[in-house]
Order: C-alpha cells, then sequence, then structure tokens
C-alpha cells in the first residue's frame, strides 16, 4: 500500500484513476468526520483517529469535526440570523433558516460546516449513543447545519434530497450490550434506534447510508476487547469505499 | 368546575379528597412542562400556555422549563461536575456525573431540573419535532438531567428505573403530514420515531408513558384547525388523570 502524507492531500486526475492501484484511486475522496466525544483517550476517540489514520494513508482528504473541542452550538436560535429576520415579529427557526441560507446570512459556524458537507464524498459520525440517539451537541449539528436550502427542500428530500450522491455512517459506542439491543432484548433491536437517525435524518437528506458500525459495551469490555474494536474499524475502513449503502426503508429496520 | 388560584397552589389534605369533586381532587397534583420553542406565540407556545391554564383550573401545581428563555445548556461537559472529578486523567461523563449526583455537585441547572421532576407527578415535554426527535436543547435536558443515581441505576432501569409512579407525555407538532407519518407514508409510522424517546428516554427510566399528542403539520393548515389543535389539547387534559398508560413495548410502536 502507498503511503501518503495526510496534509496536503495527495491529489489524482480523475482521468489516470483506473490504471491506479486500489489506495492511490481513493486519493482524491473527501471525508469529513464529524466527532462529539469529550475525552480523546476514549474509546470514541481512538475509532476517530484510526479512522483519520487510515483514510489519510489511502489518500483521502480528512476533515474533523470535534464539537466538544469547538464548544459547538447546539441550540437553534435567533443568534443563527446575522442581521434581520424575514418576520420581526413572529420567529420561526425553519424559515428564518431557510431564508438566512438563501441570502448567505447564516451564522459562520452553520456555514463553516455545510462547506465542509458538501466538499464530502462520506460523512462518517462517531459518537457514544446517549438515550438511543445522538448527544446533544452532535443532534444541534444536525438541527443547525441540515437547513432546508442546503440539505433538502420541499419537495427535494430522501431520494431527491440535496446532499444525494454522498455517503454517510454512524459509527457509535452503546452503554447497553448486543444481547439488549436484539429484537427480544430489553432494548429492542438496534435497528429500531437508528430509524430516526438514519432514516429521518441522513436519508432524508439524500445520503446514501452504510451499514452502521456498532461497538456495544466497550466500557465492560476487556482491553484486548477494545483493541479489537479498533482494529477491526481500521480494517472496514480499508475497503469502505466498495461498500453499497443499505436499502434504508421499513424492511431493514422492523423486518417484513 | 372549581376555579382555583394558579399560585399559590390550592392544597386538598388527602386524608378528605375521596369526598370532593374531580377538580378538587386534583389539587396537589404537580405537572412540570418541559418546553422548547423560541417563540411564544408559536402553536407550541399556544399549547403550553392551555396546558398551564388548564391544569391551574384543575388546581394542579404547574412548573414550567422554558428551556430557551432560560438558555439552557445542552453540552454534558466537563463544567457539569462542580470540584474535582473522581477520574481527573480520563473524562468519562456518565461515570462523572453518576458520582457527581451522589455528591451533590452537579451544576446547579442539573440539580434544579432535577427537583422539579423529582416533584412532578406527570412531565409534559412540548415540542416542535427536529430531524425525527426533540431539538437539540431539549435532548440536552435529557442527556444532562437524567443521570445514573438519579433517574435510574445499573440494575434499576425500565420498569424499575426510579422515576416510576410518574407519568411523561410527549406534546409535539411536525411538519411532515400524517399522511407521510403512516406505516406505508416515505417518513413511516409515527410510532417508529417515538420509540427512542418514549422507550429509550422515558420508559427507561420509569416513567409510565401516555399517549402522545400529535398535532401534524399546523404550519400548512388553517388559523381555524390550528385553534381546533389547541382546543382538543386543553378538552383532553380535563381528564388527563384517568387515563391508562401505554403498553410501551415494541408491538405499540411496530406491530406484532
Amino acid at each position: 500500500m502507498l503511503l501518503l502524507p495526510c496534509t496536503p492531500c495527495f491529489e489524482v486526475p480523475s482521468a489516470v484513476t483506473p490504471r491506479w492501484p486500489y489506495s492511490a484511486r481513493l486519493a482524491g475522496k473527501k471525508v469529513l468526520i464529524v466527532y462529539a466525544h469529550q475525552e480523546p483517550r476514549s474509546l470514541n476517540g481512538s475509532l476517530k483517529k484510526v479512522a483519520e489514520d487510515e483514510l489519510c494513508r489511502q489518500g483521502c482528504t480528512v476533515t474533523v469535526s470535534d464539537l466538544y473541542a469547538m464548544d459547538f452550538e447546539p441550540r437553534a436560535t435567533r443568534k443563527d440570523i446575522i442581521g434581520a429576520c424575514s418576520n420581526p415579529e413572529f420567529f420561526n427557526y425553519g424559515v428564518e433558516a431557510f431564508d438566512a441560507y438563501k441570502k448567505r446570512s447564516l451564522a459562520r459556524d452553520i456555514m463553516d460546516e455545510q462547506k465542509k458537507v458538501q466538499e464530502a464524498n462520506l460523512v462518517i459520525f462517531q459518537f457514544p449513543l446517549y438515550w438511543f440517539s445522538v448527544p446533544a451537541i452532535l443532534k444541534g449539528w444536525m438541527d443547525r447545519v441540515l437547513c432546508q436550502g442546503f440539505a433538502f427542500d420541499i419537495p427535494g428530500f430522501y431520494d431527491s434530497g440535496f446532499l444525494k450522491g454522498k455517503l454517510a455512517l454512524l459509527s457509535l459506542t452503546t452503554g447497553g450490550t448486543a444481547e439488549m439491543y436484539t429484537k427480544s432484548g430489553v432494548s429492542g433491536d438496534f435497528r429500531y434506534f437508528l430509524w430516526p437517525l438514519q432514516h429521518g435524518v441522513l436519508h432524508f437528506c439524500g445520503f446514501k447510508v452504510l451499514a452502521p458500525q456498532i461497538n456495544f459495551a466497550p466500557e465492560i469490555a476487556s482491553e484486548e476487547e477494545r483493541k479489537g474494536m479498533v482494529a477491526s474499524w481500521a480494517q472496514r475502513l480499508k475497503t469502505i469505499w466498495t461498500e453499497e449503502p443499505i436499502n434504508c426503508t421499513p424492511p431493514w429496520y422492523f423486518g417484513q
């Protein structure tokens, strides 16, 4: 395998791509990792780091939005609209954000994240499951960044979502064990909690969704097992670009 | 119906309760409304207000946590732990929050919310659906307030959750229409997105869950229809204390 420097990124002219080896063909692919963990030495931190390393090694350009380090604002408020609102008498966040997107008057941090998403071929979300969902700081990223006009319109959602052509993948850790997250387990099949995130957020915006990477209960795993979780993620990433997306419809989640 | 002043609340000695009329029997019941909308004149604002009015009229004590007005912090960070961490070398939010809860050294705003939950017989969450879930500011309330030790322990969850004996109810508005949120609609049955919230959060903490109050697509409804939504919520609240909770298990959400 070619070992490519991570920054600046190795650029491959697309015309010659087919004759190059696998790793070089991936050069030029852009990946955004939206990462939500407070502790760099956590398993989530290791999973983020190994993804960065492996994808850089492939020649991809990798950008990380480290939400806690950025102190990312999760609240969707009037402050997201720079200047006057279209209706100063009655604040409707969705309407105002749509309008501000068109006028390029959204808050700087939102526009920065939108640029990263726009440039990415693949967006990886790396987070610990909080209450069957993403931590609030990452929910805020979704609420604020994926606004109407940028990520979708009405019409212009699901298979017509504006982020179509891009891939997305949820990489997460859980507190509960794999047994708890089965159809007959107390927490139900893990696919049940993925529905709002993979279908309601990612598919809605047009993303093709790759199979989730779920590491169950790392806190009660041995050091050896945790190393295995990191290694198996790195291994998967070696061929991530050859993967077929899941069929993001109810049968994948709930069976027939 | 007795018209009771809202503050201070009408207190009924429990010993005499059975002989009193319905509205007076409810006096002494405590309700917490956790409210997440930026605009007081929104439909969510009206639904919150009518609930406050109706429940006060019944003689209940009603407390409102108006999250945007409070500028409620959604991020789960080191700042939530006052003083030293149990492990200063490696920050694990769940572990530290559990420890701080036991030592009464959680951030003031978390302890304030926990006190409100502890005192409540019923918690109503009033919010617009953002991405098949709660807005980040409300997700942050769940992430930070419902910590281990306060809302659950391991073991001590689902039917043994520490908030057992309390009722909870999601009252929400959607952007999509009722037709979109059906089994064959593009967004799937509305019960699918309720699973993480009602089962993964509320049931996990021991709450008995009352049927959700869902107002579909108020933004494309007429003024008359929106008034009907408010009136029907007020009407339902008149007999809310006689309602049976849902059976919060997979069949309710996904069928057999």
